[in-house]
Order: C-alpha cells, then sequence, then structure tokens
C-alpha cells in the first residue's frame, strides 16, 4: 500500500467515527449541535488523527480502538479554528472555502459552537480515561498541549507580537505553541497507549509541527489570493521566502532524525514529512 | 459556629488555595496570566466552590484536600462569564462592579482568556483523575455539567428564545441548563468522592440552582438600575414578579424536602437554602 492510500485509510476511519459521534450530537436548541457540525464536519486533512492512529500503528497499537480519542483531538483542532476566525480575531469569512462559523450562524453561536466542541472533548477524554492511566495519561498530555502552557500561549502571543513586532525568537514561540504542540500531542499520546518511544514521539511531533506551520506560511506568502493587507505574522515576513524555505528543510530533516531513533515500519511517516514539506495547500 | 462563620471559612480556604494556582499561572505573554488572574481573582461569592467544600464537610470527606477541583470548578465559571459578558452574548461593561474582562483586555484576549480557564479547568482534573475513579467521575460530571448538554446548551438557549420568545417550559430549560447543573455539579461531585447519596444531593442540587436564578431574576427585575433596554428573558418577564416569587417558594420547598434525604449535620445547608432564598444581591 502507498503513502497516499494508508493516509486515505485512516482518514476514511476517522470520518467514519466521526460520523457516529456527529450523529449523537442532539443537543438543544438544535442550532447548537448544527452549529459544531457544521465546522467538524467541513473535512481538511485530517492531519491529526490520521497522526494519530499512524502513531499508533508504528508502535503496535490498535487504532481502529482509540476513534474516541480521535474524535477528542479534532474537537479541540475545530473549536480553535472557528474562534480563529471570529471577527475580533482573524476575522476571517472563510475556511476552507466555506463560510467560516460565524458567517453561518452569527458570532454568539460560534463562540458557543467553539466553547462546546472544546468541552465535549473533555467529555470524551474523561470517558475514555476510565480504560486505565495510559488514557489518564494521554488525556493530560491533549489539556496540556491545548491550554495556557500550549495552543492558547500560541494564540495570544501572535496576537501581541502582531501587534508589537516580533523577530526569530518569537516566532518561534508562537509556532511552537500554537501549531506544533497539538501536533506532536497525538503522537505522544499514541506513545503513552502504547507504552513506548514517548520523547521520541515528541521530539518527531515538535519538529514535525514546526515544519507544517513553516510550509503554512510559505504556501500563504507565495499565494496569490493573500490578504496582503493584514500582515500576518509569518515565517516569510520575518526571514523571507528563501530563509524559510531554509528552515523547512531544518526541520524535515530534524523530523527524519528524530523518526530513525523510533523502532518500527517508519514508511508512513517518512512519506508523510516528504508530503508536508512539499504539499501545495 | 454560625452559618455566616462557616460559610467565610469555606471562602476563605478557597480563596487561599486559589491564589496558590493564581500564583503558578506565569504563563508567557504576561497578558494571558494576567487576563485569567483578573477574572478569577474578582471574588464574588464563590458559591461553586463553598457548596463543593460544605458537601465534602456533610458527606464525612476532606474538603482540605479537595482544592484542586474546587479550583477547577471555579474556573469553568469564571470562563462562562467572560464570554457571556462579550459584545457579541450579553455586551456587559461591567461584571461585579469592575470593568468586564474585554473592557480591560479587548476582545480578542478575553475570548483566549475564557478558552484558556476552561481548558486549564480540565488540566487540573485530568491531574487530579490520578487519584481514582471517583475523581474520574467527577471530573466527566463537570465536564457534562459545563458542555453541550449543560451550561453551554443553556446559554444556546438563551440566545435563541431572546429572538424568538419563551414560555415556563422554555424558561425552565434555559435555568436547569445554563444555571442549576453547575450548581449541582460540585454537590453531585462532593457525593461521588464521598462514596455516598450521589442522587440526592443532585436533586437538591438542581433545586438549588433553579432557587438560585429565579432569585437572581427577581433582584434583577426590582433593581432600579437594571437595564431595561435589553428586554432579559427573566422569570419576571415570563412570570411576573408574583409568580417568580411563588417559583422561588416551591423551589425553595423542594431544596429542603430534598436535602432531608440525606444523612448528617444538613444545619449548614438549611440556612445556605433560607440565604439564597433571601439574599438582595
Amino acid at each position: 500500500m502507498n503513502f497516499r492510500e494508508q493516509y486515505e485509510n485512516y482518514r476514511r476511519f476517522f470520518e467514519e467515527t466521526l460520523s457516529d459521534f456527529c450523529g449523537g450530537m442532539n443537543f438543544f436548541p438544535p442550532v447548537l449541535g448544527e452549529s459544531m457540525r457544521y465546522s467538524l464536519s467541513s473535512g481538511g486533512k485530517r492531519l491529526r488523527p490520521v497522526l494519530f492512529s499512524a502513531a499508533l500503528d508504528l508502535l503496535g497499537a490498535d487504532y481502529k480502538k482509540e476513534g474516541a480519542l480521535a474524535v477528542a483531538i479534532e474537537c479541540i483542532h475545530t473549536y480553535s479554528l472557528i474562534h480563529d476566525d471570529l471577527p475580533a480575531m482573524d476575522d476571517d469569512d472563510f475556511r476552507r472555502g466555506n463560510p467560516s462559523n460565524h458567517k453561518v450562524f452569527g458570532e454568539a453561536n460560534a463562540i458557543l459552537a467553539g466553547d462546546a466542541l472544546l468541552t465535549y472533548a473533555f467529555e470524551i477524554v474523561l470517558r475514555e480515561v476510565g480504560r486505565g492511566e495510559a488514557y489518564r495519561r494521554a488525556g493530560e498530555e491533549l489539556a496540556r498541549a491545548a491550554g495556557p502552557s500550549g495552543m492558547v500561549a500560541g494564540q495570544s502571543a501572535d496576537l501581541f507580537y502582531s501587534a508589537n513586532g516580533a523577530g526569530e525568537r518569537e516566532l518561534s514561540y508562537i509556532h511552537r505553541n500554537k501549531t506544533a504542540k497539538l501536533i506532536a500531542a497525538p503522537l505522544v499520546m499514541a506513545a503513552m497507549l502504547a507504552g513506548r518511544a514517548e520523547e521520541e514521539m515528541r521530539t518527531f511531533g515538535e519538529a514535525l509541527g514546526m515544519l507544517f506551520q513553516l510550509t503554512d506560511d510559505i504556501l500563504d506568502g507565495t499565494d496569490g489570493e493573500s490578504e496582503t493587507e493584514k500582515q500576518k505574522l509569518t515565517a516569510v515576513h520575518v526571514f523571507g521566502l528563501r530563509g524559510a524555505e531554509d528552515r523547512a528543510k531544518a526541520c524535515a530533516e530534524a523530523c527524519t532524525k528524530a523518526l530513525h531513533t523510533v523502532d518500527g515500519d517508519r514508511e508512513f511517516f517518512e512519506s508523510l514529512v516528504e508530503f508536508i514539506r512539499s504539499r501545495d495547500h
């Protein structure tokens, strides 16, 4: 099976699991469940759930038994996109080609959809934790990666330095917290559940997360449709296109190096590093 | 010790515990920790943490060992106030006589402070869950009470029916979800940790929560400073002042009745029901 087929397998497993969860979101009033499902079901690469499944696979655990935690991870990623798009934040009217949550449901409902998804993620986590200490540790990892020592700190730093200017050090803090920690989290969680390679997967995951953000910035910076009036704080602005590409290359090498410390069939992840580095969307 | 002294004891224990936690909130950028602490430290009755401590006491558990969960409960309550006050939600410039979070830190930082407090609450919960299955169940109870089957549903219903009109049934749904479940949660969590009287405490807690919201509405409705232009959906609007008072009386009786099914020294809670019913702020 080649890389794209394998990715598609993991992604399809996730979509099926998510669909079951969405079917159970009969919250009242209906607009609450609708606004949650609207953003959850909007597709995308499903990178974080795929990373989680692939890492479980690599480390010898059965990823098909861990669909619930994959949904929890994606709920947290989705809430962060809804809140990021709000007028008071990045003020984005579109997300993946569709109107953003607040354009469809209004700002108040979008704030609540985000709050609901974040809390719902921990309802799932706390149910799963009944399966044992490894699940508790995985849940705690997810909370830390998402909270004020992780993703929220990254968002806050992005706001702060966008207003006040930033150099390499500040940008690296933003990328690590805003993006890399929630990309590393599914890999670390998988290692916790599999009972091995925790630190190796953390090192790999953080490098992969930095690579992902750098290539995102490079795509943004070379995209003709980019809203240049907003002057986002990106690696291309801080380092120039060439500097950002050099850094992406170094990150990809760090990924490969970290990956080689993990025993198992690493082929999928080796291809994934290349896929992320050379992606065009 | 009389009721007010006992309440003050529980409250003081909570303030001391909270102060320790706030001391550890050295998040970066500093505005993130500052905005979290600003709302967390703004005082108030600390009703939910006091209920949690008092219920542990009533049921024979040592409340001084459960300070962390009390902080988690208050973090969730505080996040909900920050997000409720946002311009897109209730648009309140003041909270407890002080400028609301977004008036001090701006909307974007206020959204993030709320997100951070909600996630941080589950970081605490997931740490505590390492102490055993009763803690996991208590954590799950808190998540459910706060999420899309609880408080967020109540907020969403409040928005929806404020725009579309509501009768008794709809108002009762809003009150139960928006307020009563997060007032019942600390009582149910205490019962789980103490290993007894779970359903009794839930029945008592939900009646107490409804009583709290009814007296809140009555205070709002008779408060000369109330912003009448906003026409909030309250019990006074739906039932009239007299109707709301009758319902508060019935709720207080339901509290007393439910409380009598619990073994232990119930004096504090009996006084608390009267305190909430007859409070003037």
